[in-house]
């Protein structure tokens, strides 16, 4: 059930963001700043948050992916997100957004399709409301109205990712990515990730960083999920509550090897 | 001395917490957003942080209750509170005020007052000196001089509460909530609640979820803080320190039950 | 090799920190807000954090100590920071400047200049890169093209305090605090302090409460960077990766005895 080529993917993925530890330059929300740095250093990147729009072009030359995060937005950070995407694009820097709260808030839903049609995005995580959202045609929209999990949003996230050209990822008990003709479904996790503010967000600073050493953005983000996955499995042996789980969930990702990912990693092709 | 019906409506109050999970608007502080977010989820309610000008009105309209905090201020999040508040209050959804630091500069006083004057606030929650500090009278003045403790800043809260028509929690050893007419004291918590920031930023979020499930503010304040302060009493025989406190205290956020917290509730009527 | 009466006054100074519990102002970056707050009440210190350029220099005169931190700047913020600074200046009240990725862009590098130069600083700490940016004139730049550790920035760093007439503390493995005449080397620290974010800013933070107490700003940072790196190290014996690391390092700050650290500081007067 589980490919074996992407599993061993995965831990060659993990131990090359060790070894190149890339800048993973972060536009994000206060409310994850603190944890979504943390979890950067654990997997061995190298996290680096500036929002000031005189400084955002210079900082993501330097870096090895943009995550863009709008959870607490402002328009002026909007405008610092377009400035960074743009000189990213310019200089083939992967891009990956996650529109928190899309489709809850107009100016977010704008703000998140802002985004996509003024840069190239690479990769684009969220939850099956937010990412079907992001739809222009109705592509998205009938899916919004039904979508309680990922089986419900595969058709209208595979059409969506035409539409968008880009890689969609819907993270939930089951994580779906794709870019419109691949499909993969990871099946890591646990549910306690629910419980603590932020694993989303962190998930996409993971897939940030994996994108940084893997071209391929399909396969980058679904090693990304399963390793962050794979991580809050551990966690949960050790938790008892979700403070503890938060603790433990960023030891996990410190202390697993590639070869202990290679072995956990539960990366699904999708059948066609 | 402790009330057994208050005691149970603590734990009803924390059930249908749990079952509805009401979604909490906070527009707070940089220092608190990632604990308040951690708390709100642990309790089983649903938290959002936005301040944007833009989306406010939008955000709140979809909230059980609206929580600000003036912690880490600037003039234009007070524009957004008002914002806010005022959807709120056309909507009814429950207020909840934590005046951080008011009194320390005249901006934050005068904000807070700001806040008062155009908002209709279901509840104030604060230490002595901040709560006392909100009177446009003198009612408060000869208390903000005098104050160590709940009882001294019994007789100054009372006569606030009147003259602002709303709920005063003034939270210390014990905290005193009243309306000016009732007066509750709760004697739940413990002293390494203080060596952790943000705690009493904590407390006011939990009370906005209390408020969105308890149409009576003073039942509503009291029985929320009654559980809170259940929390930190559990947290402190896991505790080795601050850092472990707060992970605790998440813990046992999480894992009390209803059946425990009317077990543990003690929560004191006052005699008139 | 370690200076006894230096391990003494260390622990006089802890000891006097608790005491007197000064407040310490921070205007600080987005990231590290939550933890330098519970640090800085972990050690027995009264953190507040106020950016808003209405209120900075009424909340300054209340403090002991002014810590700036460029960490996630703009440019309000830097303006922020020169009405506190000035403010702090006229009553004498110690300023330390945290230049977080100074010389990784061109703003950061001129805005904490721009403070430097406008501002009368105490204490500057950071990384060998961050400090060595920081030179008006050659002083720096030669380090910072061949800066890998505390050894290498010795000799531009003695010239450069002396440039700016301030004291520098450059932070690594070993740490070196000089003002250009008297240099003093801190062997305490855990290499797991660098896999957690935040670590350099909280220890600018205990300096900041250190040189409330503490007139000699070279021997207020090295005794503060000794009970930050012992507390570091207590940690490392509870922790099983970075999070509980993290929680360890607050427990530890808070249990540290001023005994304990006179018999844990290992300071190093340099020879000449």
């Amino acid at each position: 059930m589980f490919d074996r080529e992407l599993a061993e993917k995965a831990g060659a993925n993990l131990e090359q963001v060790r070894r190149s530890r890339p800048l993973v330059h972060n536009i994000t929300n206060f409310v994850v700043m603190n944890c979504t740095a943390n979890a950067l250093l654990a997997i061995g990147a190298s996290p680096v948050m500036a929002h000031a729009k005189d400084e955002v072009e210079e900082m993501v030359a330097l870096a090895g992916a943009l995550v863009l995060n709008i959870g607490t937005l402002s328009l002026e950070w909007i405008d610092s997100m377009i400035r960074a995407g743009k000189r990213a694009n310019e200089m083939e820097i992967p891009i990956i957004l996650d529109p928190v709260g899309s489709g809850a808030t107009s100016m977010r839903t704008a703000s998140a399709k802002r985004l996509i049609r003024e840069l190239s995005i690479r990769v684009i995580r969220g939850n099956g409301s937010e990412v079907l959202s992001l739809a222009e045609s109705g592509a998205g929209t009938k899916g919004v109205d039904s979508v309680h999990g990922v089986d419900e949003a595969k058709e209208a996230a595979g059409e969506l990712a035409r539409e968008l050209g880009t890689t969609l990822a819907i993270t939930g008990a089951v994580d779906l990515v794709t870019d419109g003709r691949r499909q993969l479904r990871v099946h890591n996790g646990h549910e306690l990730m629910q419980s603590v503010t932020g694993t989303g967000c962190t998930a996409t600073a993971i897939i940030g960083a994996f994108l940084a050493v893997d071209k391929d953005p399909v396969r980058a983000t679904a090693t990304a999920l399963a390793y962050f996955g794979l991580a809050g499995e551990k966690a949960a042996e050790k938790a008892d509550g979700p403070g503890s789980y938060q603790v433990a969930l960023l030891d996990a990702l410190y202390k697993i090897t590639p070869g202990q990912l290679t072995e956990g990693a539960r990366i699904q092709k999708e059948p066609d």
